[in-house]
């Protein structure tokens, strides 16, 4: 049996009909979208195919779609661009949620040391922020608030339409930023019906490309440029456009549209799956994150006693590709301050793994994981009780 | 006869290696170079094979080499970054060519707009920077200065290496960045015998893909960062690495190594014959740019008596892609600030038309473009001199 991978929130395998597009642009539209002549032409049609495309799925119009080089950068353009030009209208105050990713956590966190006043909201047990803390957060010089459409590392969903109804009532004049980088191709984005000024994306999450991102911005919100140059997508962000990687970005959603990466509801059932196969074989686990407001695809469990460090390089000798807190930082483990924010107790917290499916896994994965899992976490609970 | 490619200064067609890598990437080494199991180790890998190319090609340590989503993501880090950090230190004098990218000038600009203070250095009828003009310029508050190594529109080399002697010598205290995405694969790049702190490229502009850059930061170099997150590029840059795209640029730069992407002499060659020939064919043209520091590629050439957009448009149809001004804003049509700056007179700036050599060219293309321009200009010249 060859590799099982179950790391679709830190990565996806680039779909081979987007891989297939790529090549396309690579081989054929290689030309500047800045450029006058036929190639420049192509290229430009190339890319606002793909905007269409996924301004389409985010249920926003074309011009409000704007290509980045991925969710970071989204995130970045989003929260510093629109607290900066928050500040030149009087507004200095952010609000956020404990369990953003260091994406959105970083960026704030740089904004405070310049002057900037951050409200970072609480989570409840299941990782969920109470809209009652974001509408008692909200201040007359409220510039922003930053909430995600759900958690990569435990996979809850958060309340943001409910958010955005009560920011649209209670503070209008503040920014509403949603980072979906998780969220896309998992769940349903509609950024009127979530009232977002603000949704960040990212193409590698969804199938596509990695170094292709792409950020909404509601017509009428003022956001200060990170990226400076030419008039690329409106002066939005400057730069010669990622072209092919924008045309598979853009191929990846269209394959989702189609029903092509697989039903929410076939990996849900293989994610329901592994999470009662493992609570019976291997025993005394918890599972981190909300009961039923989870995405489908993700299990973070602490497998109690052991260390998620050890169980992940054991199943990942044995070809099982999982993670322990976010991806994004795991090559330096330090404890997650996403279950950190959920209060787990710190064994509990160091004892977790997160796995998390894609289109391609099977039944007879699930099942192998199972067994290894249960094997190595034997093994490990074994040496522990040994003594020296 | 096919298309004539002579926009190479604008973008490149991927080289087919170049395309072969990057696919055997998005279907092999998948993996988030961040994730500790091995399809993430492998993607590390990937990465760090391709910034030990780079940084063996600049003359810099892979430390010291940092990718981008591109040369002007890699010019605003380098810029903004160098600034916010100067300013810290209480520097906030910024020195730089009137001959600079937008991605240099725009940033700079802004930062103007912040509180810093700019100096815009002149450039002779050539195009070149004065390193006199730099040493006069420079103050004990100078935070930083920025010459780029090869200009995009006119192909004019400018003396870095003078530069970076000087300013070693007179404001050790400033930072020097250059923007070399024009340089790259074009002139030998060398960070320690030009003496920059800073320095930026693309790939895109040496037959690698679009939407990756790498910028060069000599150790101990302080630079803010501009988009935050993860520790990816130590720091220095967050966000998931595009590492299909990072594989391709250090393809791109291995074949420019072994040669295979056209020798200087060659390309040096068919771009003296197309400058000679136009010469005798069309008559009264006017060469802009150093008649000898200039890329071997480029030809920036004023037809008078004519608009140089309607040569460009008439080229195209017959399927000959060339650029006017600078093709990161040729889709805007105004004035070119670098043939402003060279103190061309107004219809001559119209008239100017830039030819841009790479490998695939070929003398019986040179030919077929001559005779193209011969036909065109006449027919525009004789439009223009009927009535009415």
């Amino acid at each position: 049996m060859g590799t099982i991978y179950l790391d679709h929130n830190a990565t996806t395998r680039t779909h081979p009909e987007v891989v297939r597009e790529m090549v396309r642009v690579l081989e054929q539209d290689f030309g500047s979208p800045q450029s006058l002549h036929a190639l420049g032409r192509h290229a430009r049609d190339t890319v606002e195919r793909a905007r269409e495309t996924l301004a389409c799925h985010l249920r926003a119009r074309p011009a409000e779609t704007f290509f980045t080089s991925g969710g970071t950068e989204a995130d970045n353009l989003a929260l510093v661009g629109a607290a900066l030009a928050g500040e030149a209208a009087g507004r200095r105050h952010l609000i956020t949620s404990a369990v953003e990713h260091h994406a959105v956590l970083v960026p704030l966190e740089w904004l405070r040391g310049r002057g900037f006043e951050l409200s970072v909201l609480p989570v409840d047990g299941h990782g969920r922020v109470d809209p009652d803390d974001v509408r008692r957060a909200l201040r007359p010089d409220t510039a922003l608030v930053s909430v995600m459409a759900a958690n990569n590392e435990v996979g809850t969903i958060e309340p943001v339409a409910e958010i955005g109804r009560l920011m649209r009532e209670h503070a209008p004049h503040a920014v509403f930023h949603c980072d979906a980088v998780q969220a896309l191709g998992k769940l349903p984005i509609d950024v009127q019906a979530w009232n977002v000024d603000l949704l960040a994306v990212a193409a590698h999450k969804v199938y596509g490309p990695k170094g292709v991102g792409a950020l909404y911005v509601r017509k009428g919100t003022r956001l200060v440029p990170l990226v400076r140059g030419g008039h690329h997508e409106k002066g939005r962000r400057a730069g010669t456009e990622n072209v092919a990687g924008i045309a598979g970005f853009g191929k990846a959603i269209e394959l989702y549209e189609a029903g092509q990466l697989g039903s929410p509801t076939r990996v849900g059932a293989l994610r329901d799956r592994l999470e009662r196969r493992l609570g019976e074989a291997v025993g005394d686990v918890r599972v981190n994150g909300h009961p039923r407001e989870r995405l489908h695809n993700t299990l973070n469990l602490s497998f109690r006693g052991v260390e998620g460090e050890s169980v992940i390089v054991d199943l990942d000798l044995e070809g099982v590709e999982v993670s322990g807190g976010s991806a994004c930082t795991s090559a330096e483990i330090e404890v997650s301050h996403v279950l950190a924010a959920m209060a787990l107790d710190r064994r509990d917290m160091q004892a977790a793994v997160r796995f998390s499916l894609g289109w391609e896994n099977t039944e007879a994965e699930v099942d192998r994981v199972v067994e290894l899992c249960r094997v190595i976490v034997a093994k490990l609970r074994g040496l522990k009780r040994r003594p020296g």
